[in-house]
């Protein structure tokens, strides 16, 4: 897909059209702008001024009947791109779908049309149904710049969207991609809001799920700022970006899967906006249920499970909060037509012990297995939220999904179910008595005697990611204390697991300046009441 | 400046320190990114895992002692970047200044130490001074990527700032750059909020108060949006970018200067936040103020006259706006110690008649030769912008300013005083009487017979930047009917002049899809009430 062929400096070749005075020949630059169109123009280009172009926002490309914007870099070395050439960035070649040397013209880019409903809404006025519509089309066609993303973001966070405003973002953000129909009255599938490290309870709810019949289709995402993500662990053990046809055909057959939802094109517009929410950390509530409802209700889901974790450390840090978010989420899932079911739970600390893909495989295979190593707290949650999902079950009586769940569990139904699963979508060789861990590693010891008081989520993640995790998937953090465990001065609370020396003098850097454990006297633990 | 010599595959060459193996050779991309830092990484670096510093915002180069931040581009082609290498961007190169091929580090970045402060604006809550402090220092030294600026320009944007915190804000502004000192009691400026095409005022005012005696050391900026800054039209008579010392001395002697402002390190965040607004268009009043108070005020200026034109085209399309925007710039400049005359002015239209480079300094030089071809507006706006000037002097009674003006420019000594001024700076060769206009032209006819009732700012900007201005300083737009004028159809309303077919088609592309002319009866020219 691609492919670096020298372009030599006369682009006209035989194979290509001449070009036309304001044609230049496209060149495929080999630079991934991670999401962001960029155009490379030679300063001394004589069809184009390109100073003139560059202050402003955005150029338009026009190659093989398509369009797209891209930023302009102007560049002043040939061997990069030459006077007669206009080169994309990787992503933007992709988009165009033409061969090095293709004719492309580059125009001044007219504003997004709905730049001006975006005014509006930074000048702080509520928008319609057609002007989210309209703004959420731009975004997914990449009309927007990363500063009109920014400003959208911005202008829309924090009490500035009202709840129906939440819903016309949601529906227009399903409204412009795919939406998937499995033609069944039931489609179930769960999701967490996301900021506990560890919490793979999916991989253990699915199985668990699909076990008892329901058909559960899940689809996930890989990590942007955390150390894993579900695509991500499930990699380890089996293939996860699988055509739609294999995916639809293993769903048919097993009742549910485990793969990456990125290739299926469910609300594009959510995957633009990402990219700007996550470096600013903003994730605001109305952002926050457009994005994860129009990703599944895209995906065909007509019944969820919300995990909201409550913690000092987590996405949110109150009860109160959370109680905000849930009727947010309630309300657009029943404008919306979606059975929605949230639990709050306990995220004052990570799920489980490992944190990183293969630590994380490890702890979900032993969880299946009813391997006595296994770590309870990830059990018990995903049997709970096994459990809830069971009773969207026209045959299950309320409450009893968690007593069917956890029989499913210890019968080991749930383990075969895996398995089929895993064979089906393509199994990874993985050893779970010998995972194949990072070859470096170090241990963190305890300063002082006591109890364990408090561990960051944040601070174990970017431990972790320090360490490689998700790209080094062997690399990661082993918790050996959770809260309320005594130790001892000296005994260690985790060990960093890493590939390269670079990763782990960063990762012992970060967890010098701070272990993410706090340690103290039993009573200082802070209290969190859940309901189950 | 821009050496782009081959840098080797092995650049641990004789000349420069062994690599240690976490360090990369560094190497200049000419790629010029527009105000924002990259570092380039080749995908197969096995120093770092490239994909891995991608997702996050930003990462750290290290080299030379210095420390700048950057976006991260992955390359996959070793003749940009090699796999020991580090490619930074032309700007980034300067900043770390080296030789290609000097050892440099990265690292993933922290993020700002004002990030918190940021996040804080963003929920909606008021800043401190030591906010404020912290973010403008952190915008200064580069270390907000596009996505976090974007974010702190639109939360602080339209009503979001109260007084104080505007004044806080210029305040920081004004701290983190350069502060000059002219050592004398009253220090003069002239400043216009902006959106006006043609609206060369400064060009005449800086020449009749130097005359006058009073210390005018008048820095401009070049054009970002606009078809011509006064440093674009005054480049066209002489030299502006003038190193300082030279400056001070020009100063000294002839007690003004037309200059442009941009090696002068005042008030850098405002350059920094200006990359983000332009392409945005926010232009909101508190950071309106705070950007240009911060910069006059770090120039040295005690006493300022500041120009708000109003009209339906202009930046500002009422009085009541003018009014509460003037209030704004009155507190803060009260509470910074700064002589303020606010003056409000017709913005209806475009002043004089040419709009680009060549034309407006051709406009400027007929006025001050008291040529009978000169536009009147402009001269008119400019002797009574000049009148408020001479009037902070106190031996000056209030309401004579405006007959002292008109005295030094007939006299002759505006000219005069103009003419020290441009050959101390150097003179470029100029031919007022044959102009180096464009080679390529087209006049716009009339589409009906009446009186042009109203002409759009905006769209003939748009039309003379399409042209080629102000990078091409010969071409731009010269109107021959403003408000009021009868017209025949088919009658010439302006001419176009460019230098390239490119620009020539763009510019008549876009006056026809709208000429920015509107023409009818006398009486729907809409009336304005300004102060004289």
């Amino acid at each position: 897909m691609t492919d670096t062929n020298e372009n030599p400096q006369d682009s006209s070749s035989a194979s290509e059209p001449a070009l036309l005075p304001s044609q230049l020949a496209l060149r495929r630059v080999a630079i991934d702008t991670y999401r962001e169109n960029v155009a490379y123009l030679h300063r001394d280009c004589p069809a184009y001024r390109a100073e003139g172009f560059q202050a402003l926002s955005k150029v338009e490309v026009r190659a093989n009947g398509r369009r797209i914007l891209a930023t302009l870099n102007v560049v002043d070395d040939e061997k990069i791109v030459g006077c007669r050439e206009l080169g994309v960035s990787e992503d933007a070649f992709v988009q165009l779908g033409v061969q090095d040397g293709h004719p492309a013209q580059v125009s001044q880019a007219e504003p997004p049309g709905s730049i001006g409903a975006l005014h509006r809404k930074i000048a702080g006025e509520r928008l319609g149904r057609d002007d989210f519509r309209a703004i959420v089309r731009d975004i997914a066609e990449h009309r927007y710049s990363k500063i009109e993303l920014t400003a959208f973001v911005v202008a829309s966070n924090q009490g500035e969207l009202d709840r129906e405003e939440v819903y016309f973002l949601t529906d227009a953000m399903v409204e412009c991609g795919r939406r998937l129909d499995w033609q069944e009255r039931v489609v179930v599938d769960k999701h967490c809001i996301g900021g506990i490290p560890g919490n793979r309870t999916s991989m253990l709810v699915v199985p668990i799920v699909a076990a008892h019949g329901m058909l559960c289709p899940k689809t996930s995402s890989r990590a942007i700022t955390s150390p894993a993500g579900t695509a991500d662990t499930m990699e380890v053990l089996a293939r996860v970006e699988l055509p739609f046809g294999e995916l639809a055909e293993i769903v048919r057959v097993h009742r549910g899967c485990l793969a990456w939802g990125g290739t299926a094109d469910l609300s594009p517009a959510d995957d633009v906006l990402i990219s700007v929410e996550r470096p600013l950390s903003i994730d605001s509530p109305g952002q926050m249920v457009a994005s994860i409802l129009s990703k599944k209700i895209a995906a065909g889901s007509t019944h969820l499970v919300l995990d909201i974790p409550v913690g000092a450390t987590a996405k949110v840090r109150s009860m109160a909060e959370a109680q905000r978010l849930r009727k947010l989420f309630e309300y657009v899932a029943g404008a919306m037509n979606l059975g929605l079911d949230v639990v709050i739970t306990d995220g004052r600390q990570p799920i489980g012990n490992g944190i990183g893909p293969i630590l994380e495989a490890r702890d979900v295979m032993r969880v299946l297995e009813n391997d006595p190593r296994a770590p309870n707290d990830l059990r018990q949650k995903a049997l709970r939220l096994a459990g809830r999902l069971l009773e969207f079950d026209p045959d299950v009586r309320g409450g009893d999904g968690f007593a069917i769940a956890r029989d499913i569990l210890d019968s080991g139904r749930a383990l075969a179910k895996m398995d089929a699963i895993i064979r089906a979508q393509g199994a990874h060789p993985f050893d779970r008595n010998a995972p194949n861990l990072g070859a470096l590693s170090f241990e963190l010891g305890a300063s002082v005697t006591g109890v364990v008081t408090a561990i960051d989520n944040l601070q174990i993640a970017r431990i972790a990611r320090f360490a490689g995790a998700p790209k080094v998937v062997g690399a990661g953090v082993d918790l050996f204390r959770k809260l309320g465990d005594p130790v001892q001065v000296g005994e260690p609370l985790y060990r960093v697991y890493a590939a390269y020396p670079s990763d782990l003098e960063f990762s012992r850097q970060a967890s010098k300046r701070c272990s993410g454990f706090e340690i103290g006297e039993a009573q200082a633990i802070p209290h969190l009441f859940v309901e189950f």
